[in-house]
């Protein structure tokens, strides 16, 4: 079975929205991106927590067969962030970010993780996606995700990351403001040309962009009637998109990651219907697969 | 053929975008809809017009064989509005809106307008909307489209409408104002319930979502590369919607409603393309099919 590697936050998070609040439930790009990718392949992650981190949630992700050899327990206090969703859910407010144990991180791959075929670096500080590539041995697919903070504050690194990976998944916000062109059908060309051979632009709600080897693919987000809480829903399409992708014998074609595409963006639509990573817990393939029939005639023009 | 009724607004306006600036160009949303509508059917145009109106704005309409005798001409000067948008050009931000001879317009329709089978209210004052409405006799396809403006200064009228027609066409912000709900899936049910078979809800570059009969259909924009100018693209949306409609002897089924749908959608993915209604001036059937067979690729997820 193909491998997936990780490296991303492993978090607790307050959350409020409209509908209610959640305090300290389990979080993070690396805890939603396993849950997702495990429903297609073993995935290895790469992360830290402190000693606060509750060994239920190990075992959650053990019981997927996800390898937590990577994941460092350090002194201290696993990172922390709280947000609020108002009126409209598409936009998180973040609250407050405590970084604790995640401040000191420095990744480092146990030796059996550093032949992983598949690679995502979640949306973390640039020089460490690129401290995780280094140690990587000739991955088959390497993706990233990044976000304001990076494109502002280490844009030079974050150029770096981009010239040696293959996919980026970024939200579309990021994507204008990391071309500085508000049109997404340029920003992708725009980001194409800073390395990798797919973009992917996602869109909350509105689905996602693809750019891939000059070929476009857009399509919406499956409909949900009942957004509970949109966190973590781009961490569980990369996850999804990642998870297809490693089952593929050969992988790179448009038909496959426009499959991926659409796998990441109907496992997503799963997440945001429940707080945290809850309606990631029972989800298993079956489920995605029904969804995917619903999917198909909401965007038919067809029939 | 079919003759569709539009009432609805004929402007000039003045708008500036971060890529240039247009002053006193032709617009309005009897325009917009007539000069992409009179692609498929005859149209019956019903507004007012000054005395300033220019003659080759009335030749415009009249080449594409549209009725104008329903177009008051009156003392003073023509609707203007003038807007503009920044960097975010799904927004238009209203600078000045001079309604002139707008301010006192009383649509009444000429005998031979009266038997029009498809009607199209543009967004005018719910009460003007009626008025035309119980001068129309029995119609095949009623749509109307509506504004923050009148949902919130005039709502029980606007709710007289609703319960009158077939199809209500409507933004997307519209129809969370209109309903107080956020989720869109939720919003076009609450609106179905307020009377239209149909709800179109339009979302700019997003495309559009469609609650016809219980049943959603969902997709994206045709992806355009040089967006110079929004305005118009709801008007040509619904010119290109019942474009088709009024062209199918038996409109009324969920095939022929996602096909004016997707009409529409790919209607105004030109006028955007240019300022005001300059792209419809030599827009053809030719060029709309052309750019069908490229959206589909764009969104055909089984191949």
């Amino acid at each position: 079975m193909s491998k997936i590697l990780v490296v991303g936050s492993v978090a607790y998070d307050t959350i409020s929205t409209p509908g209610g609040r959640a305090e300290n439930i389990l979080g993070g790009s690396a805890n939603y991106f396993s849950l997702a990718a495990s429903l297609f392949s073993e995935v290895n992650v790469v992360g830290v927590v402190g000693e606060d981190y509750r060994p239920e949630d190990l075992r959650l992700l053990e019981q997927r067969q996800v390898d937590l050899s990577g994941l460092q327990k350090v002194a201290g206090k696993t990172f922390h962030w709280e947000g609020r969703y108002e009126f409209d859910m598409n936009e998180a407010i973040t609250v407050e970010t405590q970084l604790n144990v995640f401040k000191d991180f420095n990744p480092t791959l146990p030796e059996h993780f550093k032949k992983s075929p598949f690679v995502f670096l979640a949306n973390i500080d640039p020089e460490l996606q690129m401290r995780v590539l280094e140690q990587i041995e000739s991955p088959k697919l390497v993706g990233a995700d990044s976000m304001n903070f990076w494109i502002k504050s280490k844009p030079e690194s974050l150029r770096k990351v981009l010239s040696k990976i293959d996919v980026l998944l970024i939200n579309e916000g990021e994507a204008r403001d990391l071309t500085g062109n508000w049109n997404i059908v340029q920003a992708v060309k725009e980001i194409a040309a800073m390395g990798p051979r797919a973009v992917v632009v996602k869109r909350g709600e509105y689905g996602f962009v693809m750019l891939f080897e000059g070929k476009y693919f857009i399509l919406p987000a499956y409909p949900v009637s009942t957004v509970v809480d949109p966190t973590g829903a781009g961490d569980t399409f990369a996850g999804g998109f990642f998870g297809y992708l490693s089952k593929q014998p050969d992988p790179w074609s448009f038909f496959h990651f426009k499959q991926a595409c659409v796998q990441g963006c109907l496992t997503a639509s799963f997440t945001v219907q429940d707080f945290g990573v809850n309606a990631l817990i029972d989800l298993n393939w079956a489920k995605v697969e029904e969804r995917f029939i619903e999917y198909k005639k909401v965007i038919d023009c067809l029939n």
